[in-house]
């Protein structure tokens, strides 16, 4: 079963519980009955925490819709945990309640990018604003199991982004990392060195590592851009002449073009690093994208995404000795939904 | 007269002069006389540094076209220098030779967004990896500066790159230069505070301020989208029926819009906060994108950029006290054009 948190989206509850309904998996809606109504799928959790109250609050507002799901994923009675509100809420909620898993430094979030054709992995795309050598180290090796357990690619090849392609170029962390993802090459990882903004859009790997200042902002600029592409020649076609069959046509299959360019096609982000699977839609995301974000979330457990995952980092070398799960290196930073 | 220095382009050093010709403003073109044959506005610099050779080399080897294109606009014999090599030592060319303005902390690689309709500015696109927030403050009034003169956009609305917009997020520097930009406000600056990824393709700023690593993977992200969108958008159209009227006069009207998000059409990058105009082509412009870097070169020239620039930076009181030009604050890592 997956909870679903139905407050905090800019369509409301009801469009969220709609979508979560339409996944094709048992789901337990978290949102508040006087607009959800009596449902034998709905929890009554009308509390809802906004993108601008402090992340202390999952832990002060125990009621609230989000922090109660991602119990539910604490306490055994669910499978994974989707979120359609902010995304700085939930995941400090899942910090909390999950947990990270042993070893792990911090959770990131891993978005798929919106491409044509793509299935390119972005993290972390906003949890932390800074990121030291081991924590870019750990995200390549998260994002790689992910893509191999949930999207099904053999031997991921993973980039590090940068300011060029050399192994010299970068910010200090990103030219350690480097040096110590190339070192590590053979303990399983298709390592690609540094890969450049232009790749990300390319498909050049399958898993771009960054911090999450840079990621928020390289996710954001992509999606703008296609978006700001797409919007301008459709334009174009629109302002051309349409009368003819041919414009009909082309008008449809730029439209499927648009379809996938939209982070609703690709359910959201997953919050790695966790003992538990945790999905965060868009705000913004109407029903369709509901429902694939919850299908996400089904595919991460049924492929065991968290036990792989584990597995990985352990074979890597990659945890950390020191135990995790300490509330003061909960991140603050918003990622990718939470403002909007 | 502008000086171009016509080494390291990909398409060879005739390519450059061709375009530098084209461009409609008198020209000195430094390069291979074996290559470029005896002319009047011909001088023999066969000597090239590459992009892979440490930026000293522009001290150790005088002789090279990037250091005698700079020099000429040091020594007063030209008005401007644009070159069509690699971004790495163009860059240290200039700030050996034409040096920092007084005051100023470090130049900046500035781009002007290949967007269609668009006309934003986008710095530090690669100068230097990692910025103090002073550094980004002076990029603030350096980028409105050159919007105002050369773009002639009045009161250019400027925004600081970050992960969200509200003020305290983003890296300490992004905060703390965001806090000083705001207090600042009055100071001649319109500051909008923080803007995201998305907000670069929307326009919704003139000038979008960032380190030079997040300057850069943001502009490269840009660039790869657009041209991935674009593409998608031409390919199915291609594979659509074209024999129709319709389906040929949309192809033209795409078409046109590929230009507007080639970069060959914004014609570089401008290094501002330096004594002289420094332009810096892509590697792999064609003599098109040649003839627009010469003539937004001469633009800056026409329009007295670096004047207006300093009397910006003073106004504001954003000048440092100690004094600029000292090699060992020379930013050593490479810009758009460095790899490519």
């Amino acid at each position: 079963m997956i909870a679903v948190d139905a407050n905090g989206a800019d369509r409301g509850p009801a469009a969220v519980a709609e979508g979560a309904r339409q996944a094709g998996v048992p789901v337990t809606i978290f949102g508040p009955v006087s607009e959800l109504g009596e449902a034998p799928d709905v929890v009554d959790a009308p509390e809802t925490i906004g993108p601008d109250e402090p992340v202390t609050s999952v832990r002060s507002r125990p009621e609230a819709s989000v922090v109660r799901a991602a119990r539910a994923v604490a306490d055994g009675s669910a499978d994974a945990v989707v979120s359609a509100g902010s995304t700085a809420p939930a995941l400090a909620a899942a910090v909390l309640n999950i947990k990270r898993l042993r070893g792990v430094h911090r959770p990131a979030i891993a978005a798929l990018l919106p491409l044509p054709g793509g299935s390119t992995l972005l993290l972390d795309a906003g949890a932390s604003a800074e990121a030291r050598p081991e924590h870019l180290v750990q995200f390549a090796y998260m994002g790689a199991a992910f893509m191999e357990a949930v999207h099904g690619v053999e031997r991921p090849r993973v980039g590090l982004l940068s300011n060029g392609e050399e192994a010299g170029k970068g910010t200090p962390a990103v030219v350690e990392a480097n040096e110590r993802l190339g070192n590590a090459a053979g303990g399983g990882l298709e390592f690609l060195g540094n890969v450049e903004g232009t790749d990300l859009a390319a498909g050049a790997a399958d898993v771009v590592v960054a911090d999450g200042f840079t990621g928020n902002v390289a996710l954001k600029t992509l999606e703008g851009a296609s978006q700001a592409t797409a919007g301008a020649i459709s334009d174009a076609i629109r302002s051309g002449p349409l009368s003819t069959l041919g414009g009909l046509l082309i008008r449809g299959r730029v439209g499927r073009l648009r379809r996938e360019l939209d982070p609703e096609t690709t359910g959201g982000a997953v919050l790695l690093g966790l003992r538990g699977v945790a999905v965060v839609a868009h705000g913004r995301f109407g029903p369709e994208g509901i429902a694939n974000a919850v299908r996400l979330a089904a595919r991460a457990v049924d492929e065991r995404m968290v036990e792989r995952t584990a597995a990985a980092l352990e074979a890597a070398g990659a945890l950390r000795s020191a135990p995790a799960g300490s509330f003061a290196e909960m991140p603050t930073v918003a990622g990718p939904g939470a403002s909007e």
